[in-house]
């Protein structure tokens, strides 16, 4: 069978054999009690000690089984994540960050990719609860609240980016009125005084919440009703032309009305009203300011101009979600969360 | 602590306490050992007998325990996949792909993000290691060969989209040079006659093999040699500015030499490409064919046209890598494999 690494399982310097801890005791001139709890940082024993047993382990090559240390703890050191979204691109983030984040308590992560079939999604808890993990942090693509995850055990569960229906779980979420609100401040600032806002789909939580988080912040400065729409360039583009039906866009307009600013869902919408506008002999941001949502790289630095926009910070979020599982895990009671995303500043909105 | 399901652990019907396997037994009326048997498949029994234990364990919501299964095996029904590229777009469908694979053997898969960080990779292998894991998949973004990963132990490793430097390694890679062939094929086939072919960087193995791929395909068709720049939009439109000042490009272009078709090394270089002729008066197909490569929905659905491209197939890659690493478990001998990409074709080499 190909493998790799040396030829036999961990060998002992001098008999060939695989290390043991007597080995580790040997050569550390402690008992194996003493040597396993200094290996387990566990017991009470002077630093001298346990540092001269941990260096034994480390020249002998000693690996330990965390098989082992998992039956006597109680506890695996492993959670599921479950996703019904192919950790796409809102989840990839998500994960990372709560493997960056539980890796850190030497915790390492099962990934479970349901495709949004109820049936794969009840396999998986099975597999996982009958494998003894620690906890679930369940996630999805969607903003949308979603039924609680049916396990025929009690399991410390943590909901992520897609929050829980029930209000005694914990979930961490994305404060989505919270981001597009700073986009609409930023634009405020730069003395924008005619802006759209233009989104995705009305069925869409977060498209909703950015439109409303805008229409706060922008207060009468807000031109007509938030658009909403599919999550695309087509979308953005077609929109500078509805302005242009309506109450005109940039300097060129000829009603005093003319929008001076529009702040898009997401990226891809921005891209498109870019598109447009410079298609259609206007300037951004000299005639208009532009905002997306999302801070998705392939959309917002190709944009012509880069993007001004909102980074979700889903990486933070999956760092909050592992923590928060940990604390469970360890019988403490951390509080749902919304994650505040930050404003990412670039051309469309301050000039080359 | 907040948790999820029912209240006690798999209570049994009558007394409320855990369900364990003498209640299966009883309920199905055989001996604890063949009930075992049966949950386990393993022994010799009916399939009558099989059937009956396990409609025994579902009435009663009989969980088992994975962890036992794995002591009494040897094995842990888990691997470890560790990567370089935090699981970016080219290693995310290689995960999923091989997680399809792995879960029909009932093996569950520990994400590793190494962060192309030397100390983090070799942290995550010992500790992979020390919990048993059944195997190991390598994979990352790039092409380009690696060295073998350094474990203490022998374990079964299969590297996926970036191979091994040894050639006694199981690597599992994609035909970049193949799908190039796909598309200049078709352009062939299409009756263009002068294509030019420009990709990315000349570090970059893929680049490299879709460039050479695409020169023996197209023979005498290809219009001087190769162009290499970044992976960008950008480089697009600088492309056809280039062509320009050399042999023309589409029907308008003075000399008969002129290029017909653009074959590109992937999408974005594509979509530059398409944008630039659009914006200077040339239509795509019409004057010019263009292809790009990854079939990456973002950028080849947003472009304008729709891209024909070629689609890397990296789920199939990664269940191929999945399945390669069961066999290694197993005891077999799995070849290292290529995997053959498949065209895509939409509006911009067939009109809309």
């Amino acid at each position: 069978m190909p493998t790799t690494g040396k030829d036999v399982a961990v060998p002992h310097a001098r008999s060939g054999r695989p290390v043991r801890i007597t080995d580790v005791a040997a050569l550390a001139g402690v008992s194996i009690g003493t040597a396993s709890k200094a290996l387990n940082d566990t017991g009470q024993l002077r630093d001298e000690t346990r540092a001269r047993v941990k260096d034994a382990a480390e020249k002998l090559g000693f690996v330990g089984d965390a098989r082992a240390r998992a039956l006597s703890s109680g506890r695996t050191y492993t959670v599921g994540m479950i996703t019904t979204d192919s950790f796409g691109r809102f989840t990839m983030p998500v994960l990372l960050g709560a493997e960056d984040a539980l890796s850190a308590g030497e915790v390492m992560v099962l990934v479970c990719d349901t495709r949004d079939d109820h049936v794969r999604e009840a396999h998986y808890l099975r597999s996982l609860v009958a494998r003894g993990v620690d906890g679930i942090i369940v996630t999805g693509r969607s903003a949308d609240a979603r039924p609680p995850i049916d396990v025929p055990v009690p399991v410390p569960v943590v909901y992520a980016l897609t929050p829980s229906t029930a209000a005694s779980d914990v979930s961490v979420t994305l404060d989505d009125a919270g981001g597009a609100a700073a986009a609409a401040s930023h634009l405020v600032a730069l003395g924008r005084r005619r802006v759209a806002v233009v989104t995705g789909p009305t069925g869409a939580r977060s498209a909703v919440s950015r439109a409303e988080g805008a229409r706060v912040a922008l207060g009468d400065r807000m031109v007509g009703e938030p658009m909403h729409g599919e999550w695309s360039e087509r979308w953005g583009r077609q929109v500078v032309d509805l302005l242009d039906q309506g109450p005109g866009v940039g300097a060129g307009a000829a009603a005093g009305g003319a929008v001076d600013a529009v702040l898009c869902g997401n990226d891809q919408i921005a891209r498109g009203v870019c598109d447009r506008l410079r298609e259609t002999g206007r300037s951004v941001p000299g005639d208009v300011a532009v905002t997306g949502y999302d801070d998705w790289d392939v959309v917002a630095l190709a944009s012509r101009p880069p993007l001004t926009t909102v980074d979700m910070r889903l990486d933070e979020l999956g760092r909050i979600a592992g923590r928060a599982l940990l604390e469970l895990v360890a019988g403490g009671h951390p509080a749902s969360v919304s994650v505040t995303p930050s404003l990412v500043v670039r051309e469309s909105t301050l000039g080359a």
